[in-house]
């Protein structure tokens, strides 16, 4: 994530701090079964952006004391964050029954729906146990409100699969829950740990939050209109699985007639190439890549002063990326 | 589990202990979505012999002094426990195909896999959320190792399905790992919160770890045995799922030619009846029943002294019920 930053301590800081959580995160996994092994190494390539544990070290370093070093929980928090993040992707794939991950095959492909659902969990139970070497009751306590939030999300969603009615409210609470409240709790962990004041946590909690549902309006798009090609995973999921996403949202709200019409058949038919042509044509998809930008130029708006300067210009570029990606 | 117990006032004192732990359980579960909570209370309805809560319960008892009561933590890790279980149901029941538990629909049958498989995680995470409301680090660390080590013995006996060289030995590794370090910890973490000595605690856990792996072989005999109507659930999983259990590993182990030529043939084919047959024949259906109760007999004779004399008795009462149950 830091390539192209100009400021050179700050990246290396950066560096070394992704560096440590890696090593964190697979000697944490690491088992006694080379089955166990096997899979976990096969997890680890997934890895890619990395912006859960960029967060919570850039967060960490953006309120550190110039001098001071982040703290171990830092380390221990973004490897945390990072190992929740891919035990929800093993289980999306499985919900989602996709073939494809970053460009490799998913768990469930290559072994089967048991043994990704069981690797999942051997991720989620390694992520708690991780979060507890840290010793603080605090942090355990937040990141299972965080987990426990996450799951209402994605069990909402299912039982709002093929359903026309759903709307942007709705939507938006299920993304906050899903996606955005721990990115959300990414900032405002490596904040709170480096000492930050209660104002300054909240503010880079909510930053957290925006980035979430931007992020995940972004990977929306990309499911809709990317080629499986550029994003590296299966595409086309959501029509497929059911899941309405904002520019379908938008289009069902905004238009009326044989337009709202063209598109309603288009999801229910699940053809993805007469649905994009609907919502490119009412301006649907627009708009929601317009919401996505919106909603990081709010982001950005409510980053709060940092210790260091660096650091702030580096979460606004990172907040700018969210949005721009194309995988 | 405290029927024609003499003792009432222990008896009175384990049916309130569970009737907190049941009251927390529900609270942990409440969400703020309805279609959250019909799921909780679908699972709830799985609730059955309470085993490891009572465990947890019975073990306090037992090392707390005359007069002591039970402490606030006891209630959350003996409702903890039960929720990793209840996890572990509906994640099981999604591996194994199951469609039923407890006399009722499994979550995957009634509402599919992903909704299954996003539940259970929904359980995972209260689970570690209610164990960090007790504040204590430590209880947190014990209970992510024990989470890990169950995922771990599932992870290798999936990796192990349809393999007929599985020997004794990695059998009662996956079944310690799978089943009875969760019975191992209820045990342990219910005598650590009375105050007991190390000593005392190292050897209820080695009570709690015996009784869980005669829990597991009894459950295999009526996976194997049983009638769906009497045992509650869906049986024949394991011969369906191509698990090898104790009585078959006897059979291969200690039988020749065609007497293990026409039991190999019955797994590979899935003929429960012939399979049945064939190990009725060659003594390994006792083999492995004589196996349970040698393993009850040392969970009893290892159980140390307890500071009440009645619990001791309602612990050696817990071990032979778990041999003598037919559901």
């Amino acid at each position: 994530m830091t390539r192209a930053f100009p400021d050179t301590a700050l990246a290396a800081d950066i560096a070394a701090g992704l560096a440590r959580v890696e090593t964190l995160f697979e000697s944490q996994l690491s088992s006694d079964f080379p089955a166990v092994n096997d899979l976990c190494r096969h997890v680890e390539r997934y890895r890619g952006k990395m912006l859960r544990p960029t967060l919570v070290i850039v967060a960490g370093l953006a309120f550190t004391r110039d001098g001071e070093a982040l703290r171990s929980e830092h380390d221990i928090i973004a490897a945390t964050v990072e190992m929740i993040h891919m035990a929800t992707l093993v289980h999306d794939d499985v919900l989602d029954e996709a073939e494809m991950r970053r460009r490799g095959e998913t768990v469930n492909f290559l072994r089967g729906n048991e043994t990704a659902v069981m690797l999942g969990d051997y991720l989620i139970s390694n992520a708690f146990h991780l979060c507890s070497r840290a010793g603080d009751p605090a942090l355990n306590l937040r990141l299972g409100e965080v987990t426990n939030t996450l799951c209402e999300g994605e069990l909402v969603q299912l039982s709002r699969r093929h359903d026309m009615s759903l709307d942007e409210n709705t939507y938006f609470e299920i993304v906050r829950r899903k996606t955005a409240v721990l990115v959300g709790a990414s900032c405002e962990l490596g904040t709170r740990l480096a000492g930050a004041d209660a104002s300054a946590v909240a503010a880079m909690r909510k930053f957290g939050e925006n980035l979430g549902v931007a992020f995940q309006i972004q990977d929306d798009l990309l499911d809709l209109l990317g080629d499986e090609a550029t994003v590296g995973k299966s595409i086309g999921r959501d029509l497929e699985k059911g899941k309405l996403t904002l520019p379908m949202i938008l289009h069902v709200a905004n238009t009326t007639g044989a337009e709202r019409q063209a598109a309603l058949r288009a999801i229910e038919s699940k053809d993805g190439a007469a649905l994009r042509r609907a919502l490119e044509r009412s301006g649907s998809i627009d708009a929601a890549r317009a919401k996505a930008v919106e909603i990081v130029e709010d982001a950005k708006r409510g980053l709060p002063a940092t210790r260091r300067a660096h650091s702030r210009e580096l979460l606004l570029e990172l907040a700018d990326r969210v949005v721009a990606r194309d995988s």
